[in-house]
């Protein structure tokens, strides 16, 4: 059964630019996937199509209103469709990282809640299976964050990527970041590519490699190496990294 | 002096519909901000303008070549343009946060250079002044990470969210999370809007809303209260809070 994604915003015409792109719109091109914009507005009652409100208690900007959301998520989910994991987007929400994407990946059926203005009324999270936060930055709405969750989570699915690819190797996908890659020419500006790598030899490569993404998960995010499954030589070579480690790479 | 963003990629037809909408497209009409979006393929030689090659020591996919990165950034950094300020994307980056977002709404020229396919030769991010993460998952490419990058920094810009309103009453601010907010109606489907924000005394609505963001990052984003500028009185409270914590929210 192919991944139904939804979105529900004030923008509805934001995301099929993205979504109808490269590895989005080929991989609903091959029923990977479906997607669907839902316009909040849809769920309104008067004449201007209002979602919006001044908050209680004063202060700058608008909120938007609870009823509208209550009543879209009511009518999708609601009836003969699958059940929906629905999912919504705050700074205030679970930081987003490639193991809820995974999990995201198994779904039938997500639908992706936007905000927009100063924020959405308190009330409404209650509707939420989970809360996002893509990380600890502030955007005017969460248009982008449903995008960047459709998309890391599209290209898990099998399939996605192309016939002969997967997303199995790569950053965090063994609690590493990934290892340094070169294409041609070998020698770029005076800039050679590590000999190892033009050498054919597999095992090699392999350690090369391994080497690589322990040293720059070391060097670089540190924080990250708790997780990783390293056999006890690395965790020595790691630990003389981390003292060397100068911390996150372009600080 | 307004802050020109440019993006280098090849999708450059993807940044537009979200470049030319709401907040972002009123600030380039405000003349706050400018953009370009400019495509790698135009730094290519040959008739396929090829920007991709297979990896040296084998596996899965195509990289980005050199070439054309260095090229396109020679060509866009050097001559009469103001200086500009060069960011890659990679999930090996600093994790992007609300301060790199400020520090960026400083700059007069900045440039998003936005990668596809397996990644980039490694050899081309020495030519970026800072390479970003926008958390830690993987993307399909760069094009969202430079989106979510040009809306967080765009929306700090002064007058880019209008002229009576401001960023600086929201999550990460102050180093907390933001607190509850709600519109009317005041009670929806038997939930209850708290009394004080109903109440018109404004000091007790500022108390109100201090301890809910002080009550949110203690139980959502523990780690984040190292950071926050809080009384000896409101350490305190922290403390207790933690102690019940159950984790980020959504878990």
């Amino acid at each position: 059964m192919s991944l139904a994604i939804e979105t529900l915003s004030v923008f509805p015409g934001l995301f099929e630019p993205y979504m109808s792109t490269s590895i989005m719109g080929r991989a609903r091109d091959r029923g990977l996937v479906s997607f669907s914009a839902h316009d909040l507005r849809d769920w309104t009652h008067d004449r201007h199509r209002t979602v919006d409100d001044a908050p209680f208690g004063g202060g700058q900007g608008m909120l938007m209103k609870p009823g509208p959301v209550f009543e879209a998520l009511d009518d999708l989910t609601c009836g003969g469709e699958r059940p929906a994991h629905v999912v919504f987007f705050s700074p205030c929400g679970h930081p987003y990282d490639e193991a809820a994407a995974a999990r995201l990946s198994r779904e039938s059926r997500i639908i992706l809640v936007c905000g927009r203005y100063e924020g959405m009324d308190e009330r409404v999270y209650s509707l939420a299976d989970e809360v996002v936060s893509l990380g600890d930055y502030v955007l005017t709405g969460g248009e982008l964050a449903a995008l960047v969750v459709a998309d890391s989570v599209v290209r898990l699915i099998p399939g996605a990527l192309g016939d002969d690819m997967s997303a199995a190797d790569e950053s965090f996908s063994d609690g590493l970041l990934e290892y340094a890659q070169y294409t041609r020419p070998s020698v770029y500006d005076g800039m050679r590519v590590p000999d190892v790598l033009l050498s054919g030899d597999h095992a090699a490569v392999a350690a090369w490699r391994r080497a690589s993404a322990i040293e720059r998960t070391a060097l670089w995010r540190p924080d990250l190496l708790g997780q990783a499954d390293l056999s006890a030589e690395e965790r020595e070579r790691v630990r003389a990294l981390v003292e060397d480690s100068n911390g996150p790479r372009g600080e």
